[in-house]
């Protein structure tokens, strides 16, 4: 049934993640392949209802589980109303961020457990992992120091334990590289933005 | 941790449920038994949030596994922001309706799988399993005419269709009893009211 492909994207804020999926999509293009981006919640109005529940600031009392279901229901909303009708039509797909972000940040991170958010993630794709996914890895202070470049502040206490977080995310990551070593390739994402591109094109190469 | 008690009620709509749940809570109540009373999404505002997406009418779209991963998270949230508070004071806590509803009307009525659904609601419910659970048995067109009574019209094909449907809740409940038959306790609803009773009654003298 599905005849298109499904690549996504990973990594922490910072990695350049934006930046280099457009160039992959000009790329395709130029090709002559037909390639379309999304990201969750990807304008899909029941999984941007969903969004805004999670994201609410009103919502102080929400649980991590409650969010993993959460992201998990969204995830399959956007997946169902927009993923799957592409691959359908023979598209490529890119997409920024998908299942690995949960198992690495509310699995991994948050400490819910990898197993567990991909068990109820698993419930929800129903057997559609991407075919291929790039891993962009920073290390976290360089992500952040490509973040702030511009704001005035030196590094402070917030900083560190954001940094903290995200060495736990990272983590997270490689730990999923070793899971799923055929379906994710890392990526040197403290390179030059265009030795990042030239990484992921030889990786596409050898795929499409 | 937990030293309440937490007894839940299932079973399909017009079996009594919610009059024969007040009369368990009044006997418990005259014996001195701190007792509580509650069905999702409870007055949790996380939980009606939730609740409201699964609901509005406007979301014609919505996928049934997203709807089992909204179930799931509503029932979260309400455990951990009101059930778990109540079971560690010590109470006896009551909920119309919990996880086996998930089980017997998406898992298996709606074919979502029994076990699939089971999954993401283990997680949900990270092993705080209902300690009881009474199942109101009841064949669906005498729980149907309980409910039409004083409705003018006849059976007409729709109703049919909901019969049928019932009757597939009914088998996926039926499951259930053989799945957890420690847990789950069998009632006949199609009794009077007072029979109804009693059986719990009699249940509930040999636990308590």
């Amino acid at each position: 049934m599905q005849k298109g492909i499904f690549i996504t994207f990973e990594g922490p804020e910072g990695a350049g993640k934006t930046t280099v999926i457009q160039m992959v999509e000009n790329m395709l293009k130029e090709k002559g392949i037909d390639v379309v981006l999304t990201r969750e919640p990807g304008g899909i109005s029941i999984a941007e209802q969903i969004r805004e529940v999670i994201l609410s600031p009103k919502n102080k009392e929400m649980d991590g589980r409650t969010e993993a279901l959460l992201y998990a229901a969204a995830r399959r909303q956007h997946l169902v109303e927009k993923v799957i009708p592409m691959l359908e039509q023979g598209k490529v797909v890119i997409c920024d961020r998908f299942i690995d972000s949960s198992l690495a940040y509310q699995g991994y991170a948050r400490g819910l457990g990898i197993e567990e958010v991909l068990g109820i993630n698993q419930f929800a794709i129903d057997h559609l992992m991407p075919d291929l996914t790039f891993y962009l890895d920073i290390r976290p202070e360089i992500g952040l120091q490509r973040i702030e470049k511009g704001r005035s502040h030196e590094i402070n206490r917030l900083d560190l334990e954001k940094i903290d977080f995200h060495y736990k995310v990272r983590e997270g990551y490689k730990l999923l590289l070793n899971q799923f070593p055929n379906r994710i390739k890392e990526v040197n994402a403290e390179q030059s933005v265009d030795d990042v591109y030239n990484d992921i094109c030889d990786v596409l190469r050898g795929f499409l």
